[in-house]
């Protein structure tokens, strides 16, 4: 997608040797714009946990690099140990996210395969590269199936159809499109004119830095809002529809997501709106049947909590926002029950929030 | 309440004689403790406009003791049309408070009904007093009628009662004691062992600012949350009763509060916690039957959602939180319709919300 004009993808390799990863460093958005190289394991981990990479699907492929460049960069020859231990390092990063677990489970699978040193390098970074393109073409098919709900909301309203969303499922979340924007940007595409809602999404606010960066760059029209003003602007039927991503979404469709979903859902639902979910399959836990009950949550510092960043004259500061002895708690996510979720949106269709419309569409996963 | 140990209220004469009143001026709480006197008609109107006091019971008070300096220091003997012009600059300070204009008529009636100069000073005073204690009065009788919901609680559950509240009804915003959390001191003081979860309340963040430093030197246990967490806590089962103030609550019951009070109301209502609301009966609005579509919602400046103040340092800084061409909304309060409320914690007692229980507890308001 474009800042300034110039089209940008979240990762990409930095030369054709490989021998870094080019990423936007995503601590310093919207207010200035910084390109990363991550070089080795080290750097890798750090940029998921510190979070200059973000959004399930995107540490996924930076973990599966991590892999790479693990292995790559390997002490001894017993790849499949080293990689064993970078896969504890690159888990404990981020928890709630299963994409970092899918993306590393696929490479020690394929990896162990390989008997190899030198095909094992070279399979993990093919892994890393396909996951990578694989995200584009999963994230475009979100966009193709999802456009068709704004759609006929459109036929039916006539006029601006107005689109809530919580937090940044946009492509600085992905490689491209984004997971919960790609309708909205094939939507714009298709001649729909559109207005988005954007939660402010305390305590980070990716909301009011990421998803307003990249919507302001993009041209679509939207408005910042805090998130207590949601559950009013669906009173008022200044809103036809909520579209989120899903860090997590398990097989009887509960969707764990930015904390602070659960209450626009049960809003949307007590305001008849309808509430989809953007779900690439790999955001699908197929082993947890029961997500409200068994998704963990990640619980963060509570500094994000007691201190906000934003930009004072031309600097970044943090300001502290309460008596600097007050406790705070901060639970990153929550878990939004299937029976307020309208439909997920995901790579193969639309389906409902249970069991059966998923493994409908994801056969394979069937037991 | 105390402060640092010390015992305060929010407003109070400075001497004897009345020469000054005394406030704590709230714009720079909780970083900053001061005390400014007021001793012109003029800085009992800048001390409303610039929001030194702020809180709808607060500055109705304040509105009425600068009725006493307007006519005390009045130039003429005309202190009835004196009266009329202070009314007018005091109505135009914070032009929806319900509360100035209560304050100021009745200090215009009851003057209107004397001829004597002296007397008419006097009994200026006198009103502003009556209306401070009053308050004090209705806060202590919101208290000793709330506790009883802590109290059944505790005895049911045994342990801690984790009490989730949004914005800040706190003492502050009255002359003691608070609305809202009344119930909470008196719970106190009867030995309940309490924890109080606080709304950080975007975008003013009277929640992180004001409650969290009024319960702090209370020495009442209490946890910052941003505005997203209280659902997920909810989910969690750590939160066993939700209490909040109210700006206007109509005669059926719909609660005019803080944005996002409604969005806390229905995550309530979804998990079988009990939502009251502490409502003192200047509060509610007995003209108004249907909340939901007659209360009017005041609609403020985009920059409370743009930028947020905060102490950077030990200095007071505003930050700007998204890119600065991004456009925001932002409206101050919602109304939870009276279906998702449990209760009305009123100074004559606790009543179901709707017309017939209010009614029953205020029935000199029967039409």
């Amino acid at each position: 997608m474009k800042i300034n004009g110039k089209h940008y993808q979240s990762i990409w390799e930095t030369n054709s040797e490989v021998d870094s990863i080019s990423i936007i460093d995503q601590r310093f958005l919207p207010y200035k714009f910084f390109v990363t190289e991550l070089s080795t394991f080290d750097d890798f981990c750090f940029a998921i946990k510190e979070m200059l990479v973000r959004g399930a699907p995107l540490i996924g492929i930076v973990a599966a690099y991590g892999c790479y460049f693990a292995i790559k960069n390997a002490l001894t020859n017993d790849l499949d140990k080293e990689l064993q231990i970078a896969a504890k390092k690159l888990l404990s990063t981020r928890p709630t996210a299963i994409n970092i677990k899918f993306a590393v489970e696929r490479v020690i699978t394929e990896i162990g395969k390989l008997t190899n040193v030198e095909a094992k390098i070279e399979k993990s970074l093919e892994i890393a590269r396909k996951l990578r393109s694989e995200d584009i073409e999963i994230c475009r098919n979100l966009g193709q199936h999802g456009v068709g709900i704004i759609k006929e909301i459109y036929e039916k309203k006539g006029s601006t159809v107005n689109v809530l969303t919580h937090c940044n499922a946009g492509w600085l979340a992905t490689v491209d499109y984004g997971t919960a924007t790609a309708p909205i940007y094939f939507a714009r595409d298709a001649g729909i004119p559109l207005h988005v809602w954007i939660d402010e999404t305390r305590p980070r606010n990716q909301g009011a830095k990421l998803t307003a960066f990249e919507l302001l760059h993009e041209n679509i029209p939207h408005t910042l809002i805090v998130d207590n003003a949601g559950g009013l602007l669906m009173q008022k039927g200044m809103v036809d529809l909520v579209i989120v991503g899903t860090d997590r979404t398990s097989l009887n469709g509960d969707v764990a997501n930015k904390v602070g979903t659960y209450l626009k859902a049960l809003a949307a639902y007590d305001n008849n709106i309808p509430f989809y979910v953007a779900v690439p399959s790999s955001s699908i836990d197929f082993d947890i049947e029961d997500g409200l009950h068994n998704i963990p949550i990640e619980e963060r510092d509570e500094k994000e909590v007691k201190y906000i960043e934003g930009l004072a004259g031309d600097e970044i500061a943090n300001v502290l926002i309460c008596p600097k002895e007050t406790p705070a708690l901060n639970y990153a996510f929550d878990v939004t029950p299937a029976r307020l979720v309208t439909g997920l949106i995901t790579e193969r269709g639309v389906c409902r929030p249970n069991k059966e419309s998923i493994l409908n569409l994801f056969p394979e996963n069937r037991k």
